[in-house]
């Protein structure tokens, strides 16, 4: 399992590299909630902590870095290529929207899609990385990744000392673990996916990952099968509760933050504020709630003909 | 002119009622340029901090408020009304874009389209005012709110205390008046406006406001004709500089906002920023520049088709 320890080395290896990014606090008139929400607006940057992290770690082959993604890994893990001035290649399932691709054509990376889904994807990737030899950068799978992501719960901690309750939305549990193992039970850490893919709900009631069915609004950001092997032991000692969202309160939550803070937020990056909206999840009495609203992927239209 | 008591005064006033919005650093990859960036994210609301103080200051008659505006302002007023349960009328150009006077309109304003710019709205509102003695909440000319304003000022210091230089856009000016009341010459205040609407620019030149022709792409939200009586010596006491940007730099803005931040700022919003990236402004060797990103009334499609 990862530790602070790691975590505030990823900190320190990535601080050049990624944004600090703000927190914002709500007031009941904002949320139509009577409790205070914190929101820390990682939206506000292309989610290239664990990508940055696992390539400054490791020692870079000629033949560059391979990832397999719904979207928004492989454009964080072109990006860090671009800048550390590797080559990347990433494979993404049919399923990918044409702005993800495009985004991550944009930072010079070679584009494969590849498969109906991202463990398709993910399988094509594999295929080729036994080829090629290119350092593989998992989407959410590997310590390096978990303590990049964990910087953002670092960050968190830094700016609003107070929270007791922290939403984080799940999908193959990269960012929810690199938090909780950050955390470490300080706070609760609660859990949100779409009712349409109940990955890491699934598996904790399992006892150990299993496959989900993914689909609905959010499932080009949150749709992996499968939690990460190393996230779950983390979300089984660190994630106090899992909570599903419908896909109505997903893009409810869109229009609030377009509404009230001219935020533009992937259905993915809006699923961790959905639980508050619709009640799947309720703070308790004099809870201090924070949310992380991530995902910077997205097409302005949608949100203005939401 | 005001001091940085009034403005402590009006933070306390309006605290319940606006955001703290947030500070966020970008490093020279973001911004293509080599200094560190400070921005302050004050689109992240409707700037109704002007509004409420003098709401709150003021005893509002039964025939309720009464504003001229571009647009922003009008949102501004109307929303404190709603808040503050009174009623309000707002004079809009009839230039001012449809997505504001939807806007005004969805808090429950009357609204009244006269005139072909702000000035003539203004004179068509202070005669509906005569006749039905409601509380004049003036745009920018107006000691609360200028106090008001100022309070960004103050959260900027709060938040980016390594401050030397601070870029703000003026339009009426009750914004950097505010702000540079607040600072009082402790850091360079620097004032942007387009090439097309010099209103400060010109009043500096001249020593006195002046009327200005105002045009071009941010005009709904920087096209008053003449700058505040009241701002005008705080900007002679304590404006460091003047600068104006074209058009294509306010639009290079905006997009880079967009791309780098995922913000969908308005043109007046991002105006400020234009003076670095087109080095209307040059920023002295080890200067710590922030920049005030305000303008939350904009229609996202406008800025996916930029």
């Amino acid at each position: 399992m990862i530790s602070r320890n790691n975590i505030a080395a990823a900190a320190a290896r990535i601080g050049g590299h990624v944004r600090h990014t703000p927190v914002i606090r709500l007031n009941s008139i904002d949320c139509g909630m009577n409790l205070p929400v914190t929101l820390k607006l990682e939206l506000l940057q292309h989610k290239p902590r664990g990508a940055f992290n696992r390539l400054l770690s490791a020692s870079v082959p000629g033949a560059g870095v391979i990832a397999a993604s719904g979207g928004n890994h492989g454009a964080a893990v072109a990006y860090a290529a671009r800048i550390l001035g590797v080559s990347a290649e990433i494979f993404v399932p049919c399923t990918t929207p044409a702005t993800k691709v495009a985004r991550i054509k944009s930072y010079g990376a070679r584009v494969v899609q590849a498969g109906a889904n991202y463990a398709e994807a993910l399988a094509a990737c594999r295929d080729r990385q036994a080829e090629t030899g290119a350092l593989e950068v998992h989407a959410y799978d590997h310590p390096d990744v978990l303590a990049g992501q964990g910087t953002v719960g670092r960050e968190f901690e830094q700016d609003a000392p107070e929270l007791t309750h922290l939403l984080v939305a799940t999908g193959g549990g990269g960012l929810i673990g690199g938090i909780a193992a950050w955390y470490a039970s300080s706070v609760e850490v609660v859990s949100v996916e779409p009712e349409s893919c109940p990955t890491l709900h699934d598996a904790l009631r399992a006892g150990h990952p299993v496959d989900a069915q993914v689909g609905g609004l959010a499932a080009d950001s949150l749709g992996a099968r499968q939690v990460g092997s190393l996230m779950f032991p983390i979300a089984q000692a660190h994630v106090a509760a899992s909570v599903l969202v419908p896909d109505a309160a997903i893009a409810r939550a869109q229009r609030l933050l377009w509404d009230r803070l001219r935020l533009v937020a992937e259905p993915g990056g809006a699923t961790a504020l959905a639980a508050l909206l619709c009640g799947a999840f309720e703070a308790p009495a004099h809870a201090q709630v924070g949310v992380l609203v991530c995902g910077a992927n997205t097409d302005p239209a949608k949100v203005a003909d939401a």
